[in-house]
This record gives structure tokens, C-alpha cells and sequence, in this order.
């Protein structure tokens, strides 16, 4: 079913900010993208639903303007407790080296319902989902409720799932992009496709209105994804090292190296793409696929390498255009650049044409 | 060195024909290509040098206008015998099952020399370098030729490279692209990136003309090349269900069945992507980096399986793109139709602004 009046047809710039959860998503860099005319998110993932309810106020009242909501779909919780025990023991010599312990590798559907009672009373224009696709009875309240359900997808698979479920748009993530994928199932080889072509791909099977996402730090990748077919370019990284990310100094300082970006289950258990580190290289191939254990798991260890700014420990997360990112810019200066940009790419192409 | 009056500014179309070696090229379909306003190319690997002169002289022949020749740079031969003998053992298995020999898994240079020659002597618009940089001199001489030197990379350090080395542009070959990674070395996660940011990263470390490829089945996808920056958008898989291609039939009908790609060392030793299919699956993780080795291995079951067509033994070379391709449509009419798309796309996005 598609709605007419998306919120996409109201933005000024044709940009979403990436809900980036786990530490830089702040209502402060909501707030921004807001303000520069973009399409703000707060990440609702690893956030109790109190501190997410008291975020949505926040940017309620800072401005006037739509925002989003991403939420974590949970999985079912099938584990290998073997493989879990056997990889927990890599994590707990690691974590020993900066002085503290690995987490309990434990199941946890990360406070689904309070969430989603929250976003239903708290009717932010936009809740998103990733790692699954909602019921379509959660899509139908969620549009009783004024809301407009966004799915994540890496596939054209996925696509035709979420809009047989009712979504009003899709986040289509390109194999490029920073952080976990949003795939459905964290299989190998699953939703690896990049973004242009999956958005051609998605595009000749379903008739919603699609985000583009996938490595994008500046206006003429942005621009190529609306020419593509994107309404709008989902843009994460580049808005890691602005004032208003709650970013950790140690990954800023990470962020400032030139280096290659790969996806790795060794921080989480499900693919996610971070630049590669001394972690990742020794633990990689010995990762299982088990979220969120993993994630639990090795939470201590990382919040530890972070107090420490030991950026060898922590999960980088990073696009693959992470090289162009801006650094120490602000969030609506990056927006406002990001609209000049996509203006002048499309402006050129035409003239050479 | 930046020379001034490329090719690239001469195309009545921004759109270069993959080379497609290993079959689907043919000069009928590089003086399509030509005919239809693009860059037409044959492909020199596994083609003998006085093949090549004849291809030459043939598409010469036949159209006025520019074309290329893709050569593929020859490694040094260094490989793992043993790691070899025990691939060849499975191949042996394989082939055994068609009717096959295994064939022998030797090191060639696929005549260099005797081709450099050719190029030399018949001077195309352009000469193509695939799986490596071309030394200086290399390019000084065909300059001297008045022919523009192109080198194929896949991340921004072999773009430098290829820039020091006197390339007048590159091809960037984005992870989506289907067939060979032309990257100088065959090295897991080495170039694995998207178009879209590997332009950018590219564009933003070499003053060249850039040619992408990745994927790019329509005039959308093109466009979103161009508007990234690309002077051009390569086109391979979109071309190889014409009636001008060599393509076997066997892998014409294979490329009408959706299905995911992959990239995988099990057919020749190196990178390549293709449609996953049996032999993929069964031994894609025993295939060792060892290119033209396991190509030449291979190449006796390969050739056996197409004769029968089943495609389960087969190099379904295609890129991520590929259920978007056209079927049964002509060269020249695949062009115009991406020509018409890439004007549509830019208007279109221009307008939404």
C-alpha cells in the first residue's frame, strides 16, 4: 500500500541523518539535521525506552520539523552456545589487557514493546526498523498513530517482504555503508550488493518511495542516488566527527587515519562494517554469528578501550567513502554542504551531457 | 600527466563497452558499440596476437570511430604447487563428470609482447590494462603511438599508482562490476568496494578522467556514474545477451535466471564475480589465489560443460546488476536505450530539486 504525503516530499535537502546508535546518535545531531532542512533520526537501539522517550521531547522541543525513531527488530535468540563459549574466551583475554572483563553473552529484545509503546504515544513522523521486518499489524498501528513505518533492506527480497507488510518507504542499504548491516538474517553473502545497483534492483520490484544509503560523505554521491532513484541519501559517517554526534574521541581520532573498511562479526555477532583494527584482524574468522550476545559480550572490553582511547579494541563503525568525511565541521554546516553539492553534481552532469 | 583531447571527449555517449573476454567479446560487438556512439573494445586476454590484428582490422573495417583493446597485465607467476595439485584434484572430479580432462595448470603471459606489439603497430583509440599497473615506458610508447594508455583500478592507491605511471584514465571498477577484479594484486578485501564511493575516493586523489563501472544493467545506474563524476559508464553484463556477443547459449540462458553473485577464485584463481552455481558452491573456499594457473585447469571442463550446456560448470560471469539486463535486444539498441535513460535520469533529478 503506498500513502501519498511522505514525509520525504516535505524536506528542504533531500538527506536523512543516519540514526547511528551506540554512541554518536545524539537529539543534539536530530536536532541539527532538523534544523539544516534534512530528515533527523534518533536511534532508538541499545536506549532504554524511558531515555528514548525523554529524546523524542528533546527535539520536539528544541524544533519544529520531522525526525525518525530506528528500532532493532529482535531476532528469535538461535545460538550455538558452544561457538558462543569458544569465541568468549578469545574476548576475555582481550578485555583482561585493558583491565577489564567480558559481558555476559546474553539474549535481549532490547525493550521492543516499551519502544514501541513509546513511539506509538510519542508519534515522531518516521519510526524506521532494522535487522527484520515489522508485522504488518505493528506498520497498521504505527499508521493509526500518524507514524510512517520505514524499512531497512539489503535486497530486493527484503523490499518485496516490507512492502507486502505495509512499509511506507525502504532504507535501501547499499553493501557500502558504516555500521551493522540491516539484513533480515545475518547470513554471509546475504544483501552484499552495492548501492546502486540494489537500488535499481529494488526499484523494479517494489513501488515505494526509497532512501538511499551506502558510503555516501558528500553531495555527488548523494546526487548520484537520487539520480538512481532515491528520494533521499542516508548519510552516516559523515556526521561522526561533528560537535553534535556524541562520537568517542578515541573513534574520532580513529576516523582521522585513511584506512580499509570490512564487515565483521567480531564485535557483535551480525555483519557490521567498522575499519579494520587489531581486533577484527585477530578475532574475524573466529566470530559466530550471535546477536546480541556478541554484542553484550564484548561491550565491557569496548567501553573500557574507550575510556583508555585505545582505538585498537573498539568496533570502528565506517563507511566505505569514510576518507572524505568531514572533520570537526557542524552537523548542519555538513548538511548545508551536502545540498550545495548535490545541486552542483547534478548541474554539471547535465551541462556535460 | 594529464593530456588534453581524451577519447572520452569524442563519444556521442558517455557509455564504454566492457571488453568482455573469454568469449562474449567480438568485433561485432565492438563495431556495435562504435555504430551506437560509444567506446567499442575488444578484449586481447586469451586471444592470440594475430587473432587480436584480425579483430582489429575487422572492427576497423567495419565502422569509423574509436575503439579500445583490454589487455591483461601478466602476474609473476609466484602460486603454491601444492596448494594447486590439491585444487586440480577436485577439478579432475568434476570434469570426470562431463566428459572432461582436467587441463594443465600452467603460468602464461598470454603473449604479452607479441600483443604490445600489435597495439603498437595497429594503434587503437585506446589500450586497456586489467590485473596490474603497465610500467612508464609501457605508456611513454604508446603515447608516442597516439594511443591514450587506461588502466583498470580498484582502489585509490592503484589509481595513484597509475597516475605516476603516465595512465591518461582509468576504468574504476567497483566491487558490483561481474567478472574479473582488475585489481594489481589478487588479495581478499583488496578493492572490495562500491562504485559510487570508489569514484569519489578516486576523484578525490587523481586529476584523470575516470570510467565506471559496477553493475550498471541501465541508463540510471549510468547516470549515477556521471553525476559522481565519471566521464563514463562501462557497461558489460547488459551487453551480453545480445545477438552481436559471443556469449554461449548455455550462459545466455543462465543470465535469464535471477540468482545472487559472488565473488570467487574457483574458476580461474582469481577475483571474479559470477552467479553462484554448483561448482562455485562446492569449492569456491579450496580455490587458492593462482591466476592463469586454475584458469588453465579449468578450462577443458568449462569448455565440455558449455558444449552440453549446463551451466553448473560454468564461469557465469555477471554483474550485481544482472536481472536487470536486457535479453535478446540488440548492441545498438541497448546503448540508445541507455543513452535515452541517462538524459531521463539527470532531468528527472534536476526537477525533483
Amino acid at each position: 500500500m503506498r500513502r501519498e504525503g511522505s514525509v520525504l516530499d516535505r524536506l528542504r535537502v533531500p538527506v536523512v541523518q543516519a540514526p547511528l546508535a551506540g554512541g554518536p546518535s545524539t537529539p543534539e545531531l536530530a536536532t541539527a539535521a532538523v534544523r539544516a532542512g534534512a530528515l533527523g533520526f534518533l536511534a532508538g537501539g541499545y536506549r532504554g525506552a524511558e531515555a528514548l522517550r525523554e529524546d523524542i521531547c528533546h527535539v520536539r522541543g528544541a524544533v519544529a520539523g520531522p525526525f525518525g525513531v530506528n528500532l532493532f527488530v529482535p531476532g528469535d535468540g538461535t545460538v550455538d552456545a558452544a561457538e558462543i563459549e569458544s569465541y568468549a574466551e578469545r574476548v576475555r583475554r582481550e578485555a583482561a589487557g585493558v583491565g577489564a572483563e567480558a559481558g555476559q553473552p546474553a539474549w535481549s529484545d532490547d525493550e521492543w514493546q516499551s519502544k514501541l509503546d513509546v513511539v506509538l504515544a510519542e508519534r515522531p513522523a518516521v519510526v524506521s526498523f532494522t535487522f527484520g521486518c515489522p508485522e504488518r499489524s505493528l506498520c497498521d498501528a504505527l499508521h493509526g498513530a500518524g507514524v510512517e513505518a520505514w524499512v531497512t533492506v539489503t535486497e530486493a527480497g527484503e523490499a518485496e517482504q516490507a512492502a507486502g507488510a505495509g512499509a511506507d518507504a525502504l532504507v535501501v542499504q547499499g553493501v557500502e555503508a558504516g555500521g551493522h548491516r540491516g539484513s533480515f538474517l545475518d547470513r554471509d553473502g546475504v544483501g552484499e550488493v552495492g548501492m546502486i545497483a540494489l537500488l535499481r534492483l529494488v526499484a523494479s520490484r517494489v513501488d515505494l518511495p526509497l532512501v538511499a544509503a551506502g558510503g555516501i560523505c558528500d553531495g555527488y554521491a548523494a546526487a548520484a542516488a537520487l539520480v538512481a532513484g532515491a528520494r533521499a541519501a542516508q548519510v552516516g559517517t559523515a556526521l561522526l566527527d561533528t560537535p553534535e554526534a556524541g562520537t568517542s574521541p578515541a573513534y574520532r581520532e580513529a576516523l582521522r587515519l585513511t584506512g580499509p573498511t570490512r564487515l565483521t562479526r567480531a564485535f557483535t555477532g551480525r555483519r557490521a562494517r567498522g575499519i579494520v583494527n587489531g581486533f577484527m584482524d585477530r578475532h574475524d574468522a573466529a566470530a559466530p554469528s550471535a546477536y546480541p550476545h556478541v554484542h553484550s559480550l564484548t561491550a565491557p572490553m569496548r567501553a573500557a578501550a574507550r575510556a583508555r582511547g585505545d582505538p585498537d579494541l573498539i568496533n570502528l563503525w565506517a563507511g566505505q567513502g569514510h576518507a572524505l568525511m568531514p572533520h570537526g565541521v557542524s552537523a548542519e554546516e555538513v548538511i548545508a554542504r551536502l545540498a550545495r553539492e548535490i545541486r552542483a553534481a547534478l548541474d554539471g552532469a547535465r551541462a556535460r551531457m
